[in-house]
């Protein structure tokens, strides 16, 4: 009967790809409105899919040239199928999810007519196609791969093989975020440099030659870019969690390994439910109808974690361990939102700062910034200590551990669903702009936008907190696979990594270099889009320059190649970063070994996701104080201190859109891809 | 015989006490001017020794208090003594030589009359008395509590009560460059920001309210806050050392332990011939003449590394360690200068973004920051790595760890000599245009400034990477202490750390918690600095906007009231960084105990070192990417692009003057304070 358990989550991931089909069919049987409309839909759908062609043009090379390198060197085919395969299913994912949001942008501006709850459902449903995409597709992908491979009670060890999966998501995940996140603030950064502040042109104006390559921005980069994230989260968690739960099967039996795709296979169902209780309610406010998804899907998920505990694990802990998951994302969240929003002490100081300047403005959110990141990551250490404590320490606790990590990560397709909600209702606003529709329906989007951007606060918080604890999870899944590489049960390997211990300054040596990656590949994104802003901006000025009538609305601008450069350099900024992670681990693997590696893997883990959290809340922080003063306060738009938080939103934008989201890719590639090649670290290393 | 060793640090101290007197004699007995010169300075001296006087007496309420809580909890009155002992000869140094700062200033100015040779010396003699006091005093010290605890071969463990007066000395650094470093920067911005941007008036013009504030500021915070930061890492340095070399006595015999204390007895007597060899030399420029002085002082020390290792250790392998440090320092320094010098791609890069705007300036300078933090600390793994195999590995290999640190932190004294330099001519030059001195006087001492830039650049580089080093050291100083108390050995001590592995996920918790306290302590200082700036903004406005006739030069403005300002908040805001520094560590030990301190350590010293590298480097990218604008690239000065590169450099000034130097400190203050407090924490821990 434990055999057959792997039936359950392969079955609830087909059912939940039919709700797929459900949704992005609710969503493409509207109306997309009138003639002008659909034309400037049309342009962001083309520009769109055009980078996304081009940028797995490229990726296809990196793809298969590295499964020859892993077959080659490791010489097993499991790995190199279950590369290809995680790689192939995080595009095919975001495809659909991006094909659906750019179809709802349009329709959601159209529904807005009838009614900003209507625009919400549709806007909600069209993110909705992107989450739960993410997890039918895992569900299906990794139940599918332990049949093939034959994983099961009498051949545990199999669960290591599903690593390839993982690492083909991580890369897919890195390039579409890195590639989307340099794409859409470039844009971004010189459609608001040169058209609202140096021509003084509202934002969305259709005489913006970059506002359609803005507008495609938000559906590469915020969109397909933070969905290939999620896909990666959800991936290399449920990996790293079976591959722990192997230790356990002496405790818990066969249910230690399957007990992760359990949990993910009723957060689907529970997903689906949630994403169905956004409904037009009547009296209800945008972000509360937002609100009754989320918390339907919550609700739910507790006691569904109360019935798998209890009577399916036979053991409480798991309850209490999983539901911690569950608050940890709701603290983590709440102190986003204190820090970034317009309700909190430090948004309100960084926009009075900003009557003293550009600078001191950015001095005052930097400082909010870095504090910000404290609290999380202690919340996160205590989360640790808590469900290792509750399992009583020992080996058991670290099953604790990786517990209350499922339990955060459990939500992710609905949170994705909010998230993508963003881009979509932004984008129906900017198409109701352009289109020049009049009325209250640009009103109504306004309202929406706000409910989203509270929306991003949350699900900024909860990817933080995913893949921290998530990179957590995956260095005892590394020990895990350490042990059985040599042929010692973890406890053994415990005794061996005191080798690690802190008088042999390899470890300190693993921490140094460890804590330069993030360093250096935030340096390497955050340039990339200056570079490429640099050049945006000078297109921008050249064709307010040089198309005459431009400005005063009598001819078009020229679209396409603001779309162009984005394109291009985006694609070919994308590879530094790109490269730095992937060689970073292989090269301390090969020369300092696996176990000097466990440190690097740390350093870059705690390290990163401090950088990540601190340029995620900085540029929020410092976004909504620009809105804060365009609110009206401290003079409002126009004055000095507007103009002084310009400058400081577009310094938090490479921070929040670009190099944040992309550090949370990398902390999992790294270990992801250590894990991989940990055999042959093991077998040569130089010193 | 070898009891009588510790005369020899002793006398050298002495001795090279007397050579302060010398070079303090040289200094004062020049000819200071004329009457508005000796005005301006002593408007300086005096608003100098003011703060100092205040920031001091709150010191001695917190030194008192800890030290009577230090001698009820630890009950050893070594330990309090030292303490006290550390505390007061740290502020004594400081003082000893910013008076001698305050002094060599206008007689500078004066110097420069004659020429730029004179000039050049007699402030470079003026920094040596801080450089000299520096190392004078911590030998006296260090060998006089050596003396007075009985610390010799018959008694080798009373060395670990000399931790008392590295914690003295950490304190007192702490104070000393948060508080001066706050003043300086809010100083700096508010005449920056309201005299030059707003009123349009040049730097250090008399009718800029917050000039004297300003001038301040380089002394209270460039001179006796790196002063007091480099005593801290010489007392540190020295103790951390001498306790390791216990271990030692085996194998060296009492050598072991006296072999830091002679080497800096050595850089002692090569330091004052590198400043005597400083003079009026015909036909070189500023720079070289500063250079023959540190390369005097460098082959001196290299033939002296050599007499030590083979006839007094008898081991060639301290003189590679040891040389192998001086390298790395230079190493740095280059690395420092190529991110932060006008010659490199990155200075040129930054000061060309400035056409976009401050934002893609300030992205831009951000992400070279942020790349230039990863070479200086690849290469402090290096040197890590590789002394510690020239000594084979083992336990012995960490002493040669600890030789190359000592031969980082050799040159203290000569370096320091060059840093301090550095505001004394940037005073002579403010004082020389106050004065309204015409000729080519100015013109001088601008060449001296720019001479002083690259040391500064140097200094930064050295700064950091005897932190960084140090601050590993002092790890491995715990542990030693750490065998000590447990009464084993350090064999067995590595024996005991294995529960300090990887698979504890106790050992992640450190890493998580520690690496928080770089990012709120940054977070606490650079606040302070804008909160202190937006009031000097305020108060600047409102003397242009107030007092009549002030821009015509008529009218006087309120010099006092501005530096009333910096002084009362700089010493308000000194508080919430500081005592997050004495709290973290106190707290960590007493719950999570010794050993997972052990990681929040290594958190501490990682991300406090990258963070300060960061900071150090981009603020200094920033300042020289405007100065090369301002030297007539891309339109200079009165362009927009210009105005964006002021923005740039005041986003930069916290950043390089405040959060990174007090960073610097902290690292090492959380280290000695935690060795201190050990052997309460393995008595008594929650978990």
């Amino acid at each position: 009967m434990e055999t057959d358990l792997i039936i359950i989550p392969l079955a609830v991931g087909f059912l939940t790809l039919g709700f797929v089909c459900l949704l992005y069919w609710l969503v493409t049987r509207e109306d997309a409105g009138e003639e002008r409309m659909r034309e400037i839909a049309e342009y962001i759908r083309v520009g769109a899919n055009a980078f996304l062609k081009r940028e797995i043009k490229t990726m296809s090379f990196f793809i298969v040239a590295l499964a020859v390198i892993l077959y080659l060197a490791m010489g097993k085919w499991q790995i190199t199928f279950g590369f290809l395969a995680g790689a192939l299913l995080s595009i095919l994912a975001t495809l659909i999810g991006m094909n659906a949001a750019t179809r709802a942008n349009v329709r959601a501006t159209n529904a807005a007519r009838k009614s900003a709850a209507d625009a919400l459902v549709l806007a909600f449903r069209g993110g909705g196609v992107m989450g739960l995409s993410i997890v039918a597709l895992n569900l299906i992908g990794i139940s599918a791969l332990c049949i093939l491979f034959g994983v099961g009670p009498e051949n545990p060890d199999a669960v290591g093989l599903l690593v390839g999966y993982g690492f083909g998501a991580s890369l897919s995940a890195l390039f579409a975020q890195v590639g989307g996140g340099i794409y859409t603030k470039a844009a971004d950064i010189g459609a608001d440099l040169v058209g609202k502040v140096e021509a003084g042109i509202p934002e969305d104006d259709p005489r913006n030659p970059a506002v359609i390559a803005d507008q495609v921005g938000d559906n590469v980069g915020d969109c397909a870019g933070r969905g290939a994230d999620l896909f990666e989260s959800t991936a290399d968690n449920l990996i790293a969690t079976m591959i722990i739960g192997v230790c356990f099967i002496p405790v818990y039996g066969w249910k230690a390994v399957m007990f992760p795709l359990l949990i993910w296979a009723v957060g689907a169902l529970c997903t689906i439910i949630g994403l169905f209780a956004v409904r037009p309610w009547k009296g209800l406010s945008p972000i509360s109808s937002l609100n009754v998804g989320l918390f339907s899907t919550g609700l739910l998920s507790l006691a569904a974690f109360y019935i798998i505990s209890v009577y399916f694990m036979g053991d409480i802990r798991f309850f209490y361990c999983l539901s911690l998951g569950l608050l940890t994302a709701l603290i983590v969240s709440l102190v986003v939102q204190r820090y970034t929003g317009a309700n909190g002490r430090p948004v309100r100081e960084i926009a009075e700062a900003s009557e003293s300047g550009a600078a001191i403005n950015i001095i005052t959110g930097f400082s909010y910034g870095m504090e910000s990141a404290a609290i999380p990551i202690i919340t996160i250490a205590a989360v640790i200590a808590i469900s290792y404590l509750t399992f009583g320490g020992g080996l058991l606790g670290i099953y604790g551990v990786a517990a209350s990590a499922l339990g955060v990560m459990e939500m992710a397709g609905i949170i994705m669903a909010s998230d993508t909600f963003g881009p979509i209702v932004d984008n129906a606003g900017g198409i109701a702009e352009m289109s020049g529709l009049g009325g209250d329906i640009e009103e109504k989007l306004d309202a929406l936008d706000s409910a989203g951007n509270i929306t991003k606060a949350i699900t900024k918080g909860y990817a933080m907190a995913t893949a921290a604890l998530t990179s957590v999870i995956m260095i005892f899944a590394y020990l895990s696979e350490a042990s059985k590489h040599m042929g010692v049960t973890l406890v053994d390997v415990n005794q061996l990594a005191h080798r690690l211990n802190a008088s042999n300054p390899f470890l300190i040596i693993g921490l140094l270099v460890g804590a330069t990656i993030p360093f250096l590949f935030s340096a390497f994104t955050i340039r990339a889009v200056s570079r490429t802003a640099f050049h945006m901006i000078e297109e921008v000025r050249r064709q307010f320059r040089e198309i005459p009538g431009l400005l005063e609305g009598k001819a078009k601008p020229d679209y396409a190649r603001c779309v162009d450069i984005s394109t291009k350099n985006a694609i070919k900024e994308m590879f530094p970063p790109t490269i730095l992670g992937l060689v970073a681990p292989v090269i301390v693997g090969f020369t300092l070994g696996a176990w000097v590696l466990v440190t690097f893997l740390l350093a870059v883990n705690v390290v990163g996701a401090l950088l990540a959290t601190f340029m995620f809340n900085a540029g929020a922080a410092w976004d909504n104080a620009k809105k804060y003063i365009e609110a009206g306060h401290f003079g409002g738009k126009g004055t000095d201190a507007h103009a002084a938080s310009v400058v400081a939103d577009t310094v938090g934008d490479p921070f929040k859109d670009t190099a944040g989201p992309s550090l949370h890719i990398l902390i999992k590639l790294e270990n992801i891809l250590s894990i991989t090649l940990l055999p042959m670290f093991l077998a040569y290393h130089l010193l």
